[in-house]
């Protein structure tokens, strides 16, 4: 079971993607998770749910409720279902302390209280926050309070958690994401074809996040080699059939996949950004390493900036428009040029809710690139269409950016 | 209550945003939320999870489990739970073939199931999809189930859940987020004191999330107008207490807090990034309009760029570092010029993984910031350390260049 705790879940102020993160990691592991439930901070509530949640399983898992402050009471709840009393555990002070230390600033007093642990209960490092984990046992069901950040989280279930969950399940469950971007959803479907089936194990079903259409296939089997030697068939057939859109497998990003081909391949990019106003830039360098392939970018996001930076003549601005075929790859061009790259990308549309027209409504968006094979500039634009709000059209722009130089560097010269 | 249903949110596969969407509205209808929980397609679970929020709730809304597939469970538990049969309800199959009528294909056979209603239930249209929502009552508790597709089930609360709930409602629940930047959240809990007694009425919280510390004020109250008048009474508390780390409220982001006050004043910024790879131009991009003030910025990602096209000195990279007071300061200052504009904003930082040493941990990182008051330069740079991963280290360095800048254009001249 696991209990998500807080106020501004049950409020609907905040989504909660802790227990998403945790069921799918256990599935991994090999254990089912009974139910999810969310409780307000509420002494009692939280009570009543760990109470109930003891009698349904043998694990349970909580997030949240650990901070300083006056409305964090998962810790408390924990001893009264215990029915211990929460003592203070020196080691864990130090901890706290030494965290506020490192970051140079004095601890406040209501931090103390983090340092307080049920009698018998262990208590759990977080290595990427001040609220230390619990870990207590009432007669055969093991109970892990986390905190509810999620990245400190995430960290402590790894380091401190699933270690000792990994022995002893009865059934294996494996999965894989396959990545693809430029195909829709029924598209890839359909090329799949029956190996969509819903009887079929591995299992094999479709998401769509951020314009990236992911196959995730499902392995169920007694036994890990079985499993995993099923899942590695099936994850081979679909990239596959699949391929070139395919860019990654699992937790591999796009601008990861360009990245690794840059590298392997020793060539640099910079960008020149308007629509897409750094972001281009930014999901190249959210990859450690990046400097070795990114050189650095412009983002002339007004008039005067495209044609005093990079050199766009006002007069093809003022003819064809800053969202134009020719002012893609003239923006290309000249990056390229300015940066010594070897690539560069392009982007110049409108993101709206504004701007947009009969002929260049909202999500119009001209994609520049250029290269120098052996010296000589190359350059070309491409049109795209996107649809849905400001943010949709400039992540897809980015990705889509991104995609025309992976498919680049895949081709064949 | 409200109850969830699906193998793939319990499996992790998907994250549940249904119940926080209904809980938000419930809270502006004044109808608390007690729990969530989330259980698999599996008809004991949902019948035992339907017996429990039967006891603790007058209302309880269900999502999910009513496609056509053999896995869709929610039907088959409610008419358990209810003790009735399932019966063919022939309006509800006439606008199920309707559906595919308009879709323009057969209906397949399994759809019929989404036909079936529990005796003595009502059933629901769904404008968007198939699947028939279904009210049912049971002793004093009202059960509604709607499909799990969000768009679908948002639908169909509005129209036929929500009017229903509006009126005779006994109490009203308003809530407003107050944002602040720059604080921890024990500093900001110590500043609000007594006013974060779990006994309060409007009851005030802290939750953190990607370094905004929200304050989170819940009223609650018999009448409307008592619950805002409190709520405004202690919103105004809180910012008198907390200003000037107070950015905005409620849906007001950093970017549109610092674009807003530019706007204002009339002046315009530009950007020259390092560490933040172009993540502070995406961050003022992502507002629609930002053209009005955000002429464009720098990637100086590599030190080549830094010294071609913002002009800091190798030599002074070479001395100092390339993260370092006067390459921040350096990169400011020319970034105003070359841009034209009125503020420039520079970051430069080690973000890890890599990289770091004695002196310069990873998280070290120098903000710069250049204006020209009168047409004379003036610039300085401010040393910050950030704990946390890559992407943590860059999203503060982004959002404490903007707080730099949103606290310059509120300081008195």
């Amino acid at each position: 079971v696991i209990l998500s705790i807080g106020d501004e879940l049950v409020l609907g102020q905040t989504v909660d993607s802790n227990s998403a993160h945790l069921s799918a990691r256990l599935a991994e592991i090999g254990i089912p998770t009974v139910y999810h439930q969310t409780v307000p901070d509420d002494e009692e509530a939280i009570g009543r749910a760990l109470r109930v949640a003891a009698r349904e399983a043998t694990l349970v898992l909580v997030t949240g409720g650990l901070g300083p402050t006056p409305d964090d009471l998962t810790r408390q709840a924990l001893a009264a279902f215990l029915r211990v009393p929460l003592e203070l555990h020196p080691p864990s002070l130090t901890l706290v302390e030494d965290f506020f230390r490192r970051i140079g600033r004095a601890m406040p007093a209501a931090n103390r209280v983090q340092a307080m642990c049920p009698r018998g209960a262990v208590m759990l490092d977080n290595e990427c926050g001040t609220a230390p984990g619990i870990r207590a046992r009432k007669d055969d069901v093991d109970i892990v309070a986390m905190p509810g950040v999620t990245r400190e989280m995430k960290a402590m279930f790894e380091r401190h958690v699933a270690p000792g969950l990994a022995a002893g399940a009865g059934r294996v469950i494996l999965t894989r994401a396959v990545h693809t971007f430029g195909m829709g959803e029924s598209a890839v479907a359909e090329q799949l074809g029956s190996l969509m089936d819903r009887r079929r194990n591995p299992l094999v079903g479709t998401t769509v996040s951020g314009g990236v259409v992911s196959v995730r296939i499902r392995s169920e089997f007694p036994v890990r080699s079985q499993a995993q030697s099923e899942l590695d068939r099936t994850a081979e057939e679909v990239i596959r059939i699949l391929a070139p859109a395919v860019f990654g497998v699992d937790h591999v990003t796009l601008p990861e996949a360009v990245g690794a081909l840059l590298r392997e391949k020793r060539q640099t990019v910079v960008t020149a950004e308007s629509c897409t106003g750094g972001l281009v830039a930014k999901m190249l360098t959210d990859v450690p390493g990046s400097s070795d392939y990114f050189l650095g970018g412009w983002v002339v996001y007004g008039n005067d900036l495209k044609t005093g930076e990079l050199d766009v003549p006002a007069a093809i601005i003022a003819s064809a428009g800053a969202v134009s075929e020719p002012v893609a790859r003239i923006m290309a061009e000249r990056a390229l040029v300015k940066g010594k790259a070897d690539f560069a990308l392009a982007t110049t549309g409108i993101a709206g809710p504004n701007g947009g027209s009969a002929d260049k409504p909202v999500g119009t968006v001209w994609i520049g690139f250029a290269r120098r094979p052996g010296g000589d500039i190359q350059s070309r634009a491409e049109r795209f269409q996107f649809r849905g709000v400001r943010e949709t059209i400039r992540e897809r722009t980015a990705k889509a950016a991104l995609n025309v130089l992976r498919l680049e560097l895949l081709a064949p010269r």
